[in-house]
């Protein structure tokens, strides 16, 4: 999959928020796809036409770039390409719900990328059970209405957090790779999103995800061999995400189905 | 402090510039705070609501962003939660003045966060006197207007600098700790008014600027020990400022009573 | 060259995309000038009237910067400053294609800092000729319609790709100086023109290019002994710019005329 991405290299056309759009485009082009950052409506048909891919993400979005955002996932779906949609803080604003069902109505939307109190909140659930001890776990119900939501929008979930959940109407997958450390920078789920979106250039939604994410959270592990303050490791993330081989990935892979 | 800081996991809602809100989030993470960009208008009164303290930058503000950061004030304000203001270039342009004198109109201002050069134009003071030989010396005419500024508006000052200064209606605090390399990367001091921020959420504002300044300053020299460029000495500076523990703080604080 | 960069200390003004204007801000830096990234229009006078040099990025432009830049280039042109422009993506939509237009009737550019697809775009030629291998070759017809662009609308063109090229009407320089991991990270070609502005700051346009272009390239190449990974790579640049001695240069320079 590695190979491919690198020889396709994907263009992936991102409007995503000021505070991590360096890191994004960095790990884009750590992965062998090209990033480009644009959000002026009026070019939103043409970027459109020449990108394989875009990621939104509304972490800062106002209410120009929602409204370039909605023109751009028009054009995405007309021409099914992959749209990749990351509603950073969804539920903390009347206005960042609607801009998630603006997006939703604009067009098919291929995969939400988010963590599981945002899809929590667009599923009017509760995220979490608490157990008997500290740890949360995730609902029963949660993965029901999750999966209820991936199929009447035929639409995947990729959900991050300490495990990580793809979720299809067909499939719950679970994947344990991952490391703590990417709590503690910003931005970890924001380029997670744009790794997903190149992947989805060349494989189906749910496998796409899996991928990406099996892809990404292989690399953390490897960098915090090397780095075990935030800074040091992000700057060895992005070297692992440039360096990481298939051979990597099939070593360290460990995921189950639910 | 770092414990109950760390404990708390403050909500730092920021708007500022574009061209350091990545350090800024990543500073807010390592020191245990939790960061939140957002700048719509229509959202300002609930992101208000679920966030500990705000900090509002002008370096790349516009009508639209200080407009939210207006409402915002007011917000907060109402709240009687901590809002940090940095004043970035202000008097370099009568809009940055301007912008200013509307901010601290529309609720109260906790703490102003700013060089010499920033707070000299607010006071409409000349920051320096030129001594017999070439280091600047800040004036006794600045220190006395910033006292009475501090007093008239229930403020605290907050000015780095080679040397730094925490002062209010009662007392001027002079910091010793800090180190040079923090002006050969940018953004130094947007991020220590994160630190402040997030300080103010757990401790009263003098004491906590205090606090943030010995913190930040005190993680700026051991980093300078282990990298002596600037990129490199960024990396080392987000490590320390999340390893740094009380007992580093004891150990090296420099400050004294003016 | 670098020592009368350091010693002048420019103030760059930058109207700059928010993917890479971190980045932008700490080359600056790292090579002695000042950044200030600005772009409410209603201040470009007054920052006009402080600032040595303007960089102009149409990266992530929209209607409101591009009132704004071209604003700025008004007030520049005026004052006989250098104004540097980084066409990103010129071609890729109608928008930015208008944008580059009124830009350069707003007033005098000095300097257009761009790679070969973007150049041949402003030109209506293609770059490239296929060569009997599969290198890409520039083609004749591209430099000749540079070198008339550049006379009639008296501007350096500074091209960045494996090769650079500096034109004006006079003139072909080609620099074989470079690192190819510089693809590998976001932004190198938008720093490469704050170095380019800076240099523009202490000497004529020409060979204000070829210097900035040397320098950087130069200090990536030394970049590239200490790191093979982009992100440690990008680290050991900036350290590399803040570095960098006038005797590396002379050592290293590799340039021909055509």
């Amino acid at each position: 999959m590695i190979e491919k991405l690198r020889a396709k290299n994907p263009l992936i056309h991102h409007i995503t928020n000021y505070v991590t759009a360096n890191f994004c485009a960095n790990v884009c082009l750590s992965i062998g796809a090209s990033p480009l950052m644009a959000d002026e409506e009026d070019e939103m048909s043409e970027i459109a036409a020449i990108s394989n891919a875009f990621v939104i993400n509304i972490g800062t979005i106002n209410y120009r770039s929602l409204d370039s955002a909605i023109e751009a996932v028009e054009h995405y779906s007309k021409a099914n390409k992959p749209i990749i949609l990351d509603p950073v803080g969804v539920g903390a604003s009347r206005f960042r719900t609607a801009a998630l069902n603006e997006l939703l109505r604009a067009g098919k939307i291929t995969t939400i990328k988010a963590n599981a109190g945002e899809i929590a909140s667009i599923l009017g659930v509760q995220a979490h059970t608490k157990g008997v001890d500290s740890h949360q776990k995730i609902s029963e119900e949660f993965f029901s209405k999750a999966r209820d939501f991936a199929a009447e929008n035929e639409i995947v979930l990729a959900i991050s957090g300490e495990k990580d959940y793809i979720i299809n109407q067909d499939e719950i997958l679970c994947i344990e790779n991952g490391q703590a450390l990417c709590k503690a920078i910003t931005g970890a789920g924001c380029v997670l999103a744009s790794v997903v979106a190149a992947f989805h250039t060349i494989s189906e939604p749910f496998n796409a995800a899996k991928e990406a994410f099996l892809y990404f959270n292989i690399a953390s592990e490897l960098a915090s061999l090397k780095a075990s303050s935030p800074a040091s490791f992000q700057v060895a993330l992005i070297d692992e995400l440039y360096n990481l081989s298939e051979a990597d990935i099939a070593k360290h892979s460990k995921f189950k189905k639910l």
